[in-house]
C-alpha cells in the first residue's frame, strides 16, 4: 500500500471501530456492505475489504460465507493471568482495610473515570421505567409505603424472587426469602448467623474485597484456597483445607467470582457441597454475578445441591436494574431465624418503597428482557476495553476473557506495582482497584481489576490510556 | 336529676367526648357555646351547662372567666407508676430475645390493633406529599436516583440535618453527620464502634427493647441503672456504678425515654457528659423521640455538652415523617471513621432515592408545620387513651403522664403477669408490648407500654376496652 491507501484503509477501519465501540453495531450486527461503505467513505471497494480483512484477522468481525461481515466477540490476543496462590499455611487476621478504604473512597465520586466500581452506568439501567414504577406504587399504595414492612420483606417481592429462583433451577418458597439491604448485607448477616469473632473462614483468592473487609470488620480469620482462572475453587483444595483447619464456614463465588471472572463447574458445586454437608460446615454463596452470563445458559448454584439448608445463598439487585435501591435478597436455608435476629438488631428491616417498586418491576416480566440486553451491552463493553488495552498496556500485560460478570482483571509485566498506579492514576482523575486488596497474600500485588459496566466514551478510553502509560512507565521506572 | 335528665345529660357529654376523641376539637378548641349545643341536641341549656361542668371536674375541659370553654390536657386521675428498679448487683449477659422476639413478629401485621409499635400511623404522616416529592425527585434525577450515592450519604440530606441541628442547640456540620438505615442502625453502628464482643454497657431501666435484643445480638454485657420517672437517669447512680463496673461505653435516651417517657434535665445531661469525659468513655444518646416534645421547648441533648467528640448521637425520622424510609443518622463524633467502617461492611450505604426524597422534604421547608401538627395529635391520641385506660383498666392501675415521645407506661395492680396479659390480648387481636422485655431485671413483670402514635378509633378504644377487661379478669385470677 502507498502512504494514500495506507490513510484510506485507516480511515475504514477507525470508522468501523467506531461504529462497533459507540454500540451502534453490537455483538453479531451486520457490517455494512462493502459498496455501501466505500461510497460513503470515498474509498475503493478493495480498500474497504482490505480493512474488513484486516478487522477479521484481528478477531474483531468475522466474514460468513454469501452473508458478509458480522462482529464477533474480540479475541482478544492477550494471554490470560496465571494463578499465583496457594492456600494459606496459617488462618491469618485479615489487616486490609486501610488500603481498602483508600480505595473505597472513591465509591459515589462522580469526578473521576470509575473503572473501579462494579455499577451498571444509569444508561444500562432501566431508569425511566423504574422512575414511573415509583411514582404508580405511591401514588396507588401512599400509606403502605411510607411505613414498616415485617422483617422478612415485602411479601410480593419474596414471591417473585422465590418464582424467578425456582425458574432458574434452584428451588425456593417465599418463606424461605429474607430481604436485605444489598448483597453485601446479606453476606454480612451470613457471617454473623454461622460465626463468632476468631472464627476461620474459608475463602477463595482473589476474592471480592469487601469479604476481606467484613471478615477484618467481624474480627475473623481467613483461610485462602486458590481460584484458578478456568474452574474456580477444587474439591482437593477444600478438603486439604478442611483437614488442616478448624473451618467455621466459607464464602466462595462460584460464578463470574469477582475479580477473576472463574467459574466453578457445576458438578464440582455438587461435590463441594456434599463435602461441606458431611461435616456440617455452611457455605455462603455469593450469587450475585450470576445474572451476567454471556453464555446462552446461566450457571447453578452450589444452593440447588443443598439438601441440608447449609447453604446461605446472597444476591440483590445491584448489579442488574437498581444499585441504588439497596435490595437484595438471601436464602439462608436453616440460619432463617438467625438471621432474621441479626437484620432486626441491624436496622430492623429493609426500606419499604424500593422493595415496592423492584417488586411492581418484576411482576410485570420486564426484569429477563433487560437482563438479556444488558449482558450484551457489558460483555460488549469488556470487548472494546480488551482491544484498547492491548492497545495502550505495557507488553507482557495478561487479562481474563470473562464469560459473565462485570469486571477484568489484569496481571501487569513483572514487578509492577499496582498500588502505586492506582495512587498515580488516582492523581490523574481515574478510579482502578489494585489487586493486592483481592487477597490477604501479596499475590497480586501487580494485578487491577476494571469494571466493565460503564458505557464506552472518549472519557473511558482516555482513562484506559491514562492507566495504560502509567503502567508502562512504572513497569520500565 | 330524673331519669330524662340524665338521658340527656349522658347524651351532651357524649358528644363533647365524641367530637374531642375524633379530632373535631383539638386540645385548646373552644366547645360550642351553650345556647347552640342546647339548639342542636334540642336539650335545655342547664343541662348543656350541667354536663360541660361536669366534664370540668374531670380535668377534661376548663372554662374561662367571659370566653367560655375550652378542651384542655386531660389530667387523668391515675397515679405514676413507681420506680422499681435498682442498679444491677453484676453485669448480666442479655437473654431476653425469646420473648422480644415473639413480641416484634407483630411488626408489620396489619391484622391485629397495633398498640405495640411506635410508629406513626399514615393519616399522620405527609403521605401525600412525600409520595409527590419522590416522584418528581426520580423525574429531575433520574439515573442519581438509582446508583449508590456516598457511603456517609446524601451532601443535601446531610447538609440539611446539620443545619437543623444547629438550629435545636446541637451544633454540627455536615461532614459530622453519617446517615444510617434507621436509628437502630446508627444504634448499632455505635456498638460496634465502640465495643467488643463480652464488653460491658452502661443502660438505663427501662429501656427500649431493641437495644437489649442488640446487646443479646452482639454478645455484649448490661449493667443497669435506675430510670427515674421524674428525672431519667441520675448521675450520682452513674458515678456508682463506674466505681463498680468496667464500663465501655453507655446507651441514654435522655428525652422521652421509651418506654417510661423519663427526661434527665439539661443539667444533669452536661454533668453525665463531663463525667463520662473525665474517664473517655463514650456515650450513645439516643435522640429519636425528642422532636415529638409536647411542652415548648425542645430539650437539650447530651451531644451539646460534648467537647471531646464521645457522644454519638443517633436519630431518624421514621417517628415523624417516614418510617418505611428507614432514613436515620448519626453524629459519631470522633468515631466517624469506624462508624463509616461499620456502615461500609455492614451494608456499603444507604438507599439513595428515600433520601433524596427526605433531603427534598426538608430543604422545602416542610418539617416544622409537620412535626408541630403531629406533636398535637399524639399528645391528643395519649390524652384520649388515658382517659379511657382509667374507665377500662382495674383500680390501682398506675400511669405516666408523659411530656413527649409516643408511648404511654402502666403498671397494672399487684402481680398482673403481663406477659400472659399480652398473650391473651394477642390471642384477641390486640398488640401490646409486655414490660419485662425493658429490663434485664424482672421488675416490670406487672407493666406494659401501649404506643400512641395511632389515630382515635372504635377499634382502638375496643383494644383498649379488651385489654382493661383482660387485666382485671388476669388480676382476680
Amino acid at each position: 500500500m502507498n502512504k494514500n491507501d495506507d490513510y484510506r484503509y485507516q480511515m475504514v477501519e477507525r470508522r468501523v471501530l467506531e461504529m462497533i465501540d459507540s454500540g451502534v453495531l453490537g455483538m453479531g450486527s451486520k457490517l455494512p456492505s462493502l459498496r455501501i461503505l466505500s461510497r460513503d467513505l470515498c474509498v475503493s471497494i478493495s480498500t474497504v475489504n482490505q480493512a474488513y480483512v484486516g478487522l477479521e484477522s484481528r478477531g474483531i468481525i468475522e466474514s460468513r460465507p454469501r452473508s458478509g461481515f458480522f462482529v464477533r466477540r474480540a479475541a482478544s490476543r492477550l494471554p490470560a493471568p496465571e494463578t499465583a496462590t496457594e492456600t494459606t499455611s496459617e488462618a491469618l487476621p485479615v489487616t486490609r482495610s486501610g488500603l481498602i478504604r483508600t480505595v473505597l473512597d472513591a465509591v459515589g465520586n462522580k469526578q473521576a473515570v470509575p473503572l473501579n466500581v462494579v455499577e451498571p452506568t444509569p444508561e444500562l439501567l432501566p431508569v425511566a421505567e423504574m422512575g414511573r414504577i415509583m411514582a404508580q406504587v405511591l401514588r396507588d399504595h401512599p400509606g403502605d409505603a411510607l411505613v414498616y414492612d415485617t422483617i422478612p420483606g415485602n411479601a410480593r417481592l419474596r414471591k417473585q424472587i422465590a418464582f424467578r429462583s425456582v425458574e432458574t433451577g434452584t428451588p425456593a418458597r417465599p418463606d424461605d426469602v429474607l430481604i436485605t439491604s444489598g448483597c453485601l448485607e446479606a453476606l454480612y448477616i451470613s457471617l454473623r448467623a454461622t460465626t463468632r469473632p476468631g472464627d476461620m473462614v474459608l475463602i477463595q483468592a482473589p476474592t471480592y474485597y469487601c469479604f476481606l473487609h467484613l471478615l477484618e470488620n467481624l474480627g475473623l480469620r481467613a483461610v485462602e484456597i486458590p481460584s484458578y482462572p478456568d474452574c474456580g475453587v477444587k474439591p482437593a483444595d477444600i478438603a486439604a483445607a478442611l483437614r488442616k483447619f478448624d473451618i467455621s464456614t466459607c464464602i466462595f463465588s462460584p460464578n463470574f467470582n469477582n475479580p477473576d471472572a472463574s467459574t466453578t463447574p457445576d458438578e464440582a458445586k455438587r461435590e463441594i457441597v456434599a463435602m461441606l454437608a458431611a461435616l456440617d460446615i455452611p457455605i455462603i454463596e455469593d450469587d450475585v454475578s450470576t445474572d451476567l452470563h454471556f453464555g446462552p445458559k446461566r450457571p447453578g448454584t452450589m444452593k440447588q445441591f443443598d439438601e441440608k439448608g447449609l447453604v446461605l445463598l446472597c444476591s440483590s439487585f445491584s448489579k442488574t436494574i437498581a444499585p441504588g435501591y439497596r435490595v437484595g435478597w438471601m436464602l439462608p436455608g436453616r440460619f432463617m431465624d438467625k438471621a432474621q435476629e441479626v437484620k432486626y438488631t441491624t436496622n430492623v428491616c429493609t426500606p419499604t418503597p424500593t422493595q415496592m417498586a423492584v417488586a411492581e418491576y418484576l411482576d410485570r416480566g420486564r426484569f429477563e428482557r433487560h437482563v438479556r440486553k444488558l449482558r450484551d451491552r457489558v460483555e460488549q463493553q469488556m470487548d472494546t476495553m480488551l482491544r484498547h488495552i492491548e492497545e495502550y498496556f505495557p507488553a507482557g500485560t495478561r487479562a481474563t476473557h470473562p464469560e459473565g460478570g462485570g469486571v477484568l482483571w489484569l496481571e501487569l509485566p513483572g514487578n509492577t506495582d499496582s498500588v502505586e498506579l492506582f495512587l498515580a492514576a488516582r492523581a490523574k482523575g481515574v478510579n482502578i482497584a489494585p489487586g493486592s486488596i483481592f487477597s490477604t497474600q501479596d499475590k497480586f500485588n501487580n494485578h487491577i481489576r476494571l469494571s466493565c459496566t460503564g458505557v464506552w466514551s472518549e472519557e473511558i478510553r482516555q482513562g484506559l490510556e491514562t492507566v495504560g502509560e502509567l503502567a508502562r512507565r512504572i513497569n520500565c521506572g
